[in-house]
């Protein structure tokens, strides 16, 4: 399934509008080139618009919102919306700053993306509307582990009934999952947590895999998270001992570029709950 | 020829003043001090004034354009025509958006840049003021290829007549063009169209190719797309088969690292029509 | 020394806010990353000012200054003060414009951060109130030098005393001086200057270490620039003939991932005068 979904990606080459963050943007671009799709990024809300309308997916992504990236974002968000193309949101730091949840919650509201992916902190905190995170990654106590996976996905599918959002939640075990049924994942690495932007990237590539897989989404967004874990995989088993996050870095979308439709199919591991 | 231009980069220094996209602005930056360029960067009206007195040659990219970004990019360009340094006009997504093909063409009538390079997409655009491009890469019905090469010569020399700058329009076949002469350029890769911001860089290089050589423009211009193209040969010759976009990225900034004037006078290919 | 003091940056992984320019942020983010520190960044007034409540150290690096983030800076660097953070100002291209040397002379009287981290012509300028700097690199009559070294030890010192901060000057000779004592440091390698934003890195770095010894100061600032240098060493040993600046910009931060405490022990090469 996942191979068919990714042949979308690579044949369709779906352009991709980013409204996103400073710090990582240089990554999601050429992730998205890496895995066949067409990057282009705005933060000017009349330039955002025009370009939601052009777009076959939005990535909304507030990692350093500001007063003029908000309303780009909200703008773009609505436009996306109202003509059916399907928008990720990346809630970064939902949870440690007061304006990056309401900003969230508010996209979350008024946008209804398609999609939301964050960690698990970034998720809490918009489901429960209490803050808890540390910065942008997520606090030890809340991450996902084997032994509270039951407990996560009845967590993860409650919150997709109530938003309506495919809601992907990503560490240890990443958890994609829309009301009724949740992709546990086992792909991915840990340097893929020391090197900055791995879940911006996942973002925009999952906005790039639900516009070439509009009726899919929930395969869509699982298919983005393996493939994005699988080349971490890739990526961590290239470092010599002298590398590190940075040639990880480039290596991991390396490992998207060289990454085939049957290379993902045979090395998905998930099981669906 | 173009040995003697190189040369003076790497002599000259000049200090290249970018207002430009942040998405691939550590890029540019990298590649002029590969180049032996120094880069400054802001996209603040005031001190981009300020900085543009200072600069050797000016690099303006509306990849990101915004409303701080606009005004400081007219303000910067008028203050360096002024003073007689050369400016590049880099009109990213051009006939993509209505802010784009506006703020463009009105920085190319209000600056009157050097240069302008561009994809075909975005020079068409401009030229005809009319809107073909899908984001940010050429339409695929717009690219310069061999069958229509000489149609789109005279299109260039024309283009560079009426506006007075020297046009580089980049594709399969780059084409480098004033109102008299046209360098037809075969260096490059196809690769390079799958990594962000070749042409930002190509666009950064020019203007410190402009700044070391101001008196000859049209060949500067060309000998700077000739060095990314074979830079770009170069940095796809290093690939292994697990490397990507994102090795060729570090490689191609790498090879104009070691890129000596002799080897750009040896490897650069292209006619003059 | 230095080993207790690095040890502390990857046993406490202090959560460090920069407000910097959007041209060198990745690379910022995935040193901090390297070193153990964990990365959050933002240039929004309110958002930075809940962020600094919240962080071990703040960041202030004035490369991409505007009238957005200049307000952004000053209110997160007085909260940061307020709290007892120490904070690290990088006055990139001060002495170069007006706008530059201003905000970072109104920084350094209004926020009174822990360390200024500069090039020498950053350091004079504020100093001196004149302007001598082309563009944000250090102006060659400036240069640290081992004849100059004496005079360059006073200065620093003299200007420690004056502004409370502990003062780290990056160059050929690093000086990192309080009021009393100053570190003179010879790690490094010449290709560091031909990567951009090695001194954000820096500048960064040397808020982890503070954040992580906010009761060694200076000797976590020595410890930060050694680190840095050392990098930089292993980095350039690294690379083959093919290879140059790009290359070296992953293999700095792969570097700093490797590096152990006792490494960076062994390797510092300083005296203290």
């Amino acid at each position: 399934m996942f191979e068919a979904i990714f042949e979308n990606v690579r044949q369709k080459s779906p352009l991709v509008l980013s409204v996103t963050n400073y710090v990582t943007a240089n990554d999601c671009a050429n992730l998205l080139l890496a895995c066949g799709a067409s990057p282009v990024m705005t933060d000017e809300p009349e330039d955002a618009v025009e370009l939601a309308a052009a777009c076959g997916g939005l990535h909304l992504n507030i990692g350093t919102l500001n007063q003029r990236t908000i309303p780009a974002m909200f703008a773009a968000g609505k436009r996306a919306r109202e003509l059916g193309r399907p928008v990720v949101l990346d809630p970064v730091g939902a949870g440690a700053t007061h304006l990056r949840t309401e900003t969230a919650s508010g996209l979350l509201r008024e946008v209804r993306p398609a999609v939301l992916r964050g960690n698990i902190s970034e998720i809490k905190a918009l489901a429960s509307g209490e803050s808890a995170a540390r910065g942008v990654d997520a606090d030890a106590a809340d991450q996902v582990t084997e032994d509270r996976l039951r407990e996560a996905v009845d967590f993860v599918k409650d919150f997709a009934r109530r938003t309506g959002a495919v809601i992907a939640v990503t560490g240890a075990v990443d958890l994609v999952a829309d009301g009724e049924r949740a992709f546990c994942i086992r792909n991915g690495h840990p340097i893929l947590s020391a090197i900055t932007g791995t879940g911006c990237q996942l973002s925009a590539l999952t906005a790039a895999f639900a516009a070439a897989n509009p009726d899919q989404l929930l395969e869509a967004t699982a298919a983005a998270v393996c493939a994005m874990g699988l080349c971490g995989e890739i990526a961590a088993g290239r470092l010599t001992r002298e590398e590190g996050n940075a040639s990880c870095r480039t290596y991991l979308i390396d490992a998207m570029y060289r990454l085939t439709p049957a290379d993902l199919e045979q090395g998905a591991r998930y099981e669906v709950r």
